[in-house]
């Protein structure tokens, strides 16, 4: 049995490039993500090449019991789930309210916050178990301030942010490490930023700020400091920081 | 036609003094509550005994279409809805993550946060039309911060928390004011405080920190803040305060 | 005697408005401020043309001494302070770090920070001894995020907070109200806004944003809530508000 | 010539082993302390047995023109400061508002804000000419929230991480990574906590905390986190972050 580190929300961004760096580090990663056999494929291929172990599902994270029968399963198939990152996104782009559905505004409920729910549910009780764990939670600008058109994002995120603290409190004296990571800023990868902008866009975008510039957030980087988040010894935890490119503007500023 | 004080939440707290408060300065007050026709119908009949307008509803807010008909009906029969006090709260007590069910998780949501969403949702075009209106929002130190028990309580709080900053940021300009009042302490209710402890435990806490002691947050008093808020000239709103006794540590101490 | 309402940096904005509102109702009117003894005694005129009580000193709230002594003579002379409001600002506009030089940077600190803790090591023993009294503290959006070109600014007002934030937790539970009051956004005021635009541009600036459309904070309207501050009962204080005129972005937005 | 770490506040804490973490990387360690000129030598000594380069001088970081001159020499001497880690504490212990002293109010912002104003002012514009650099400060928990007693404290280090975000703004997009560390809770550091709780009270603090238990931040571990946020690639820097032990409740909590 190998130790695990599970991941959430594996596409081509952060997901993939944190799965790669703790298979590097020799955790087995398993990257789930709901659509895309080929690219899930393409990314667990990836890393067997470079010399590490993954294993990939395809999972819908709103549908009933996926999440939980896919951490039952990896428990009793690969291995005990030492991290766990939760990296599923909620963002639907700026929307007015009039424009924001009902359907809508749960949806990014189920994904952002429920989810994580549903994932700490099935985790904590095995990671208390063997007194350690990980639980590692992507999160971004909405989490700290609501804006317009973020109806939806902002009141999912804000869920998750909270959900992440009461999660801290409860487990964090039993040995389980929960971080929330506030990606404050636009990440360099083409399944969520690449789908939103369009390829045109996405192109464009990354000749102005990208490359050279580094003025978008580049994944594998990021995926340096979750590393370093799941090694950080148990008496000097973070519990919430910030990432973003150097030059741009912090949540707080305008 | 009379200008509407909509109080969604009117229990024998904070709502049904709020709804009070603002008919002794005129407005036509609206209150709903989920149960007890009776306490209903005495909180209505006192505010006409003291010379105001009143009618009060039954509204089951989880469930579909209550909300969004009520408001429409009131706009139609009694009147413009000119202030709006969101006063729902969704505490359960502290919980273990274990012994907070799923059906539990997202019943806070529903409550807290979906509900709100489908009152603005309702309002926020009739009042962007006048060009004015008032959503007051009751919210609690749950919406700051996770604490351990707290998983759905802090989740769903936060969330309406930023959704007060979405909704002021779009509606703001267009005359909407959107205030998110974080009731920090304990407030002298029985409704929820008195259920929660039961009969018992509510007298021993009154004798110990009510009284004249003013430990417990006085929902007549709450109400005239309430009251000034929705007064507040459009050229220095408020959008966020606090309210707790003052002998109570802050969320931020302890 | 009378009961008094001081307030320290009673320039034409905020502080003589809210010196004349507390005056209306029936508090003695103690208006401090550093220069302009003309317009210092064009203020108490009309406060007491208007049937109120007041006087005016000139008061250098960074020399030693100036603070201590006002306060002692207020209270042997005119009567016991019941509520002051601290509202010196410390703007000094927007500075590099290189134009930020180390007499401007401590200035600052003298004017929002010290000058604050002198006044409350003055007054906090009094009021304590008398189990009352309110503290009105204004502030700005500098104590909630710093910056660019507010190192000088940021860094005092956000250490202005912090000790509200200290003072509350003292003093909160003997009976003294201290409230921090984040004024969000450009205050209609000839000495400080007006000075720093020129004459022509703060008057293209009203007639952009003033007058009919509301965009600069009123501080007739600011304070009103001042005055409702002073007046919440002690079962439900407020420690902190923000203030801003409804068409700007708060300052956690962009 | 050398790449420089330099340490201003190089106690037996933190400051020492973040001293010595760089150094194990290839830095020149520049150790700076107050007094206690025997545990500076020791410190450096360590480090130079270690294989590591170092140097040590006592510094008062209250007097004129003594951090400038350091800065000056260092980099004249030694080599480019890469990395400063602005380390000095302003705990005065709790203390009521009665029992501190202009001198002591006025110290602690001299120690925890003056300080890092005068570094920067002095570092900055070499770091920008060379289009990067690194200034980690050490914070504490009140910078996030005033408390009983911590008047002095809580503004002093409130003002510090305003002062870190005014720089941020400033400097980031300038190469120039300005990162704020919350350490919320008790170091495990002789100088300090020791020297504040005295032998006795140190060791008893130890054996209940400590050691096994891992209740105390241990320096070096924190040590791990400085190193890594040094590391960070520009395009994912983190500006805040916060550490305690794995039992500790955050700030937020009670």
């Amino acid at each position: 049995m190998q130790r695990v580190c599970l991941v959430i929300g594996a596409g081509a961004g952060i997901g993939s490039h944190v799965a790669s760096r703790f298979a590097r580090a020799g955790y087995h990663a398993v990257l789930c993500r709901r659509t895309d056999e080929g690219g899930l494929n393409r990314a667990v291929a990836a890393i067997v090449a470079d010399g590490g172990a993954a294993s990939g599902f395809l999972l819908n994270a709103v549908a009933p019991d996926t999440i939980e029968e896919r951490i039952a399963a990896v428990e009793a198939d690969i291995g005990p789930i030492e991290v766990a990152v939760y990296n599923l996104g909620a963002q639907i782009g700026d929307r007015a309210l009039a424009d924001t559905s009902y359907k809508a505004f749960e949806l990014g409920w189920r994904l952002a916050t429920f989810g994580l729910f549903r994932t700490a549910a099935s985790l904590c009780p095995l990671m208390e178990r063997r007194g350690r764990g990980t639980i590692l939670v992507t999160s971004a600008t909405a989490a700290m301030r609501g804006n317009k058109g973020q109806h939806s994002h902002a009141a999912a995120m804000a869920a998750r942010r909270m959900l992440c603290q009461s999660l801290n409190a409860e487990f964090g004296p039993k040995g389980i490490h929960v971080a929330h990571i506030i990606v404050d800023g636009m990440v360099d990868a083409p399944d969520t930023l690449g789908r939103m902008l369009g390829a045109d866009g996405f192109r464009r975008l990354r000749e102005e700020r990208g490359l050279e510039k580094d003025g978008l957030l580049l994944p594998a980087e990021i995926a340096d400091t979750y590393f370093h988040l799941a090694q950080q010894h148990r008496s000097a935890w973070t519990q919430e920081l910030d990432l973003r490119p150097y030059a741009d503007k912090p949540w707080w500023n305008d």
